[in-house]
């Protein structure tokens, strides 16, 4: 197997996870938790929404966890803005890299209901997207597609359909003078299996060498880090996750979203393939007790649970 | 990929998971979580275990779980014994399908704190075991090894070893004129990893390829699944999972640690590979949620929350 030498994992869970926890999270718990994350050297963290507190009223403290938060040499610090408004309050806090994303959606019933707009629609914004992204100088690095794998509207995905958008897309870009360098591919809800995760990203990666791939997937049946690690088989090396596994609906009912695959189970599983990820892991288990504090329940991650296989190598002085 | 058309999935939770769980478990529900999981069509269950009450309280109630259950019509109900005594108390209720199993362990000291014998008093006890087997007409249908991939009094197993042991093992029961179809590769308590499973099913494959594996897996640290695929990539088509994510072992170092692959997440990741089970996968995620019930407690897998794909493929008409 030819894995890559190292990976790059960002750390969601203060954003995703803390969107769809049914829990009201105070602010200084927020701010703590990632400031324990920033403890255990990721490269990127994901802090926080800055979208209106109409329509994500878990998001509506971002400036205060923004002010809060202590920035760690050698972490990214990103979060998530929909428009004009959410980037200019991102760049007034002075605390954030923000990351330029350009964003389409394979399913046209998610579009419309997670967006408000058509595929078609998205397409027509997209000039004006990136033309916001340069007058606020946000550097363009990544095309999102999201539900690239299916979604509880539609079903499976079409690969010839998301190939089509995505070059759509990247002409579109390129038309505009600029050429992201990564395609992150959403498995927004969880419809990724094993076979779709290497159908899509071998042909992702025969149509765009050069492009890299981020695979942002939800374990939502379970098949998450099996999916993450046909991403490896091939050579991906980004990968989006969240601590514990941060974000699944504590309360059985599927509403629409699923938690992330847990990052310490993930950077686990690449230390075990040998693979670096700069993370230090038993300082993430102890956030990860944490964060179930702060949850007040426990969150499906296993390793927290079941040690590092590497704590009990050590025991054994090998 | 090619993978088996059809795999063989052993649901084991009602023996290897009642067995750890901390909760004692009325006899009344282990019966009915026995017969919930005939409904599902497995075709083989592991039942209970005939040991002694002394050293696992938990199966002091074998009899009357044997006498309690229905047998259904296609399934092969299966139990644990360790010796004559258990033999005859398992065939005297008149309800199982005994399988003649002859066991090594890969590691000197978890053979020791777990059957009280080194590894060559194992193979010293293997005549008699066989004897004892054919005396009682027990079909002798596998060779198990225990802690195949690692444990944790010793670590990671070398695959040089276990390979060395499998050929005594089966040199043994050749000598006395049986020959094992099976070979069970127990991650006992949850050492293995994609790679280990990749290297050891080669090697066994390779080296016996008239044989079948079985693998035993656990998702002590989230890597079940994965290792359940990459054996599934190679065309093993025997697993042993447990309803729910039920159980562990618990002579394994460790307690609180996560228990066998999830029997419906195993299940759905097989029919979403286009793999034939044979289980009635919707119902059995009903009988996950009344084990959840018998337990008292939620169960770490995870398709009986994000329910199966292919039930929102029926809405669509697809």
């Amino acid at each position: 197997m030819a894995f890559p030498k190292k990976v790059k994992i960002r750390e969601v869970g203060p954003r995703e996870g803390m969107q769809i926890e049914k829990a009201s999270i105070a602010t200084e718990d927020k701010i703590r938790l990632v400031d324990l994350l920033s403890e255990c050297n990721f490269p990127v963290i994901e802090v926080t929404s800055f979208v209106s507190p109409k329509w994500v009223p878990e998001m509506a403290d971002a400036e205060l966890v923004a002010a809060g938060f202590k920035r760690h040499p050698g972490t990214e610090y990103q979060c998530v803005y929909l428009n004009s408004k959410g980037i200019e309050r991102a760049q007034a806090t002075g605390k954030f890299d923000l990351e330029g994303v350009i964003s389409i959606t394979a399913s046209e019933t998610f579009s419309r209901k997670n967006t408000n707009r058509s595929i078609e629609e998205t397409f027509e914004e997209m000039d004006r997207r990136i033309s916001v992204l340069e007058h606020y100088n946000v550097p363009i690095s990544t095309l999102t597609v999201m539900t690239a794998f299916g979604c509880n509207y539609e079903g499976d995905s079409d690969l010839k359909h998301v190939v089509k958008l995505i070059d759509r897309a990247i002409k579109k870009a390129n038309d505009n003078g600029i050429d992201p360098e990564y395609i992150l591919l959403g498995d927004t809800v969880g419809w990724a299996n094993p076979v779709s995760v290497e159908n899509l990203v071998g042909q992702v990666q025969d149509r765009w060498p050069n492009k890299k791939i981020n695979l942002h997937l939800h374990d939502t049946r379970g098949m998450g880090l099996v999916n993450a690690f046909v991403g490896l088989k091939m050579g991906v090396d980004y990968f989006d996750t969240s601590v514990g596994g941060l974000g699944g609906c504590p309360f059985g009912g599927f509403k629409g979203a699923a938690g992330n695959i847990a990052t310490e189970d993930m950077v686990h599983m690449c230390h075990e393939l040998g693979i670096e990820t700069g993370i230090d892991l038993e300082r993430l288990l102890e956030v990860t007790r944490e964060a179930e504090k702060i949850l007040g329940r426990e969150l499906p991650g296993k390793v927290s649970k079941g040690k590092t296989l590497s704590s009990y190598r050590r025991n054994f002085n090998i």
